[in-house]
């Protein structure tokens, strides 16, 4: 058993001997008399302190695949409110006994505490601005399906870096498989020192598109503009947001991903989004099939 | 597979067809070794926008009682506090591969919306004000039990015929399987033109009383006085609440029905609520019956 | 099938019987392959208007390893926002047909009340400051594997015993099982007459301390200090939290329990919490296999 917590532990030989098991777990899922799993009958623990649709009922429809049971918490109506500090909720959840907890936390490093205090293997469902790790594991298998290798391969990764752990996840398993990884953003949604970590850099989104195999667009935090981060959405979406003009001038085969919810409109024009370079809705399938495939090798 | 958006779409042929299915679910249900069904391991995804505690638990037993899996999801603690737009949220839910989505929903005609976005199954739990389908069959089966046939039978609407989803969808079943309907609301809470629709409409309970086979009650909200829908509970009580002295105005045979839930003293007296009369718990214990007849005849 | 509202309807014999039958459910929670339940396939209903994470976690794990189904409904976004009465809540999802109704509510009596309105069993997962039949049992069992019988023994039961659910419960069942029990608080929060139930009453936590061979802490709800039940939590603190200098005045075999969730630094230190004599998880471990037993003696 093992725990997920970063995906930086991953390294090349271990993301790429993944991606069979994950297209094992589509196969699965498609089939209409699924094999019993040895996973049956265990169960899975869904610790949310954040809202989120798509991370949970994912993870809940892959462990119910597994004939898994599912329970879910959240932080509201639970002994949070009462108090409880995050290491006493892990072991108390730990001590019932399933077999892995999802954790979504924002607390950057939020799983390593947990990590401490559980025998059930821990599962990073996104913590802080920290990492994402199933979501970078998505993306990944989604552009191993359409293209088989990353080498001399070019991703965008286009938004508010600055407080996105799916950028920062993506960043490790795109560069570790080979791809070259610009990080697009105004310099105030950039993080300091992001050139440390392998990617190129850019504030113009016009000019690397040419040049792109693939465009993640980050979600735009609106709210986040009060704090002067960025001086209006309208201004962010005239540099920043993958419009129709912006995806023509893509190279004819690129992709474009996007991790969900979209703010159409903002980050990115619902024609792009709905149109045939999207892959958003794949995504969210393989999302099933990748969580599935994780479940199976950590358990 | 079929969606059920609107009750309308079901003519007199289907309707009477189904209340055998159902009668069929009954059984099973009662069952103490319950047959494996063919929807085994497949799943269902509630997603309710709206308060529920009767639609959403029946619709789980149903489909639990078919060995499918079921994931509830609610509007708050989700991606629609983050602006995701309803057809995103369908999409991505759809995208993870559920067999029927379960929809309640504030906005009259979202599942219209919501059906052209997804290849499972929709069902309507609840559009606004417009229709509530699967309480409309449960209603109908739970007199079909007692009746058999509804030729020549006259069923009262009563209360807040304006507002009511519940009262169009039954006004559809009832009429299309040949009873006579009868909308019986103070003025301003009666809906313009729904003579159109085949009602009767009566501003006084008194009045009808005696004709009935079956008087329906629907729920005052009654945080709709301060928009001037009615002066006063007490006024409206007066003249279109189930008293008892009321029930005893209505043939002996006649039989009383209420959605849920009900604002005893309100709108129904406790005493006619819990009387010999009443259906009320013969329509939620039936309820589940036609949900899983309904899963497994869209599915 | 038997309900389970007050502890105080078990003696002494039923109690010395349940152990057994909870030692079972912890080895067959231990096995790879437990047997099939002659309640599979049955539901439980956990329906909790308060609320809570390890009660509610802890029967749905327990129904969940019998192959029961489990529905979840909370207050929040429910029909008890639309201002349904108990009765009408109870008798609405019995009519659904749950075999057992795991219920929380704020008002003490509400399991009473249920009871009269259901053919489910009822199941008091808390009431009010009335009583907490279950976690009185796990506890109990917990003590009970440590000790075997209760002949002798002295229990304290620390802190604000005048609201607390499971002080009442464990006194109970603590005398009845033949310890001695000390209820141990400030006169504010120390009911009048407990005296009368059997137990010892005593305003010093230090002068009981070296006759104890449990010491129960309850948690303190830092909220009552606006109502004066106390000056201050230091103060509180001074007098009634277990640190690490009372907990070394305990016999060397004494042991301590608290229910959660926990106060770290409030009623008790860290370094007694997470210390050898605590059996703080052990709690909740054997609190799974207590509700799973307590579901198949009930059912």
């Amino acid at each position: 058993m093992g725990h997920l917590l970063s995906i930086t532990s991953w390294d090349r030989t271990e993301l790429e001997s993944f991606f069979p098991l994950a297209q094992n777990a589509v196969q699965a899922l498609a089939s209409p008399t699924p094999p019993v799993s040895r996973l049956a009958g265990r169960w899975l623990a869904n610790l949310f302190f954040e809202d989120s649709t798509r991370t949970r009922l994912s993870f809940e429809t892959a462990a119910g695949s597994l004939g898994m049971r599912v329970s879910n918490w959240t932080a509201s109506g639970s002994s949070v409110s009462k108090g409880e500090t995050l290491p006493d909720t892990i072991r108390n959840v730990d001590a019932m006994g399933p077999a892995a907890i999802v954790l979504r936390h924002p607390m950057s490093g939020a799983p390593q505490i947990a990590a401490r205090h559980s025998r059930a293997a821990i599962i990073n469902a996104g913590d802080g601005t920290h990492e994402h790790p199933s979501q970078a594991l998505l993306d990944a298998f989604t552009l191993w399906k359409r293209w088989g290798s990353f080498e001399g391969r070019t991703v965008a990764i286009v938004g508010d870096v600055l407080h996105s752990r799916v950028a920062r996840s993506n960043l490790h398993v795109l560069r570790t498989l080979g791809a070259k990884v610009v990080m697009v953003a105004p310099p105030s949604l950039m993080p300091a020192g992001i050139e440390a970590l392998g990617a190129q850099v850019s504030h113009s989104l016009d000019e690397v598109l040419p040049g792109l195999d693939a465009v993640m667009m980050l979600r735009l935090q609106v709210e986040r503009q009060k704090d002067a981060f960025f001086p209006s959405v309208s201004d962010y979406g005239r540099r920043f947001a993958l419009t129709e003009a912006r995806a023509d001038a893509l190279p004819a085969e690129a992709v474009v991903l996007h991790p969900g919810p979209m703010n159409r409109g903002v980050e990115i024009a619902s024609a792009v989004a709905d149109g045939p370079r999207s892959l958003v809705l794949s995504q969210v399938a393989y999302g099933v099939a990748v969580r599935r495939a994780l479940l199976e090798k950590l358990l």
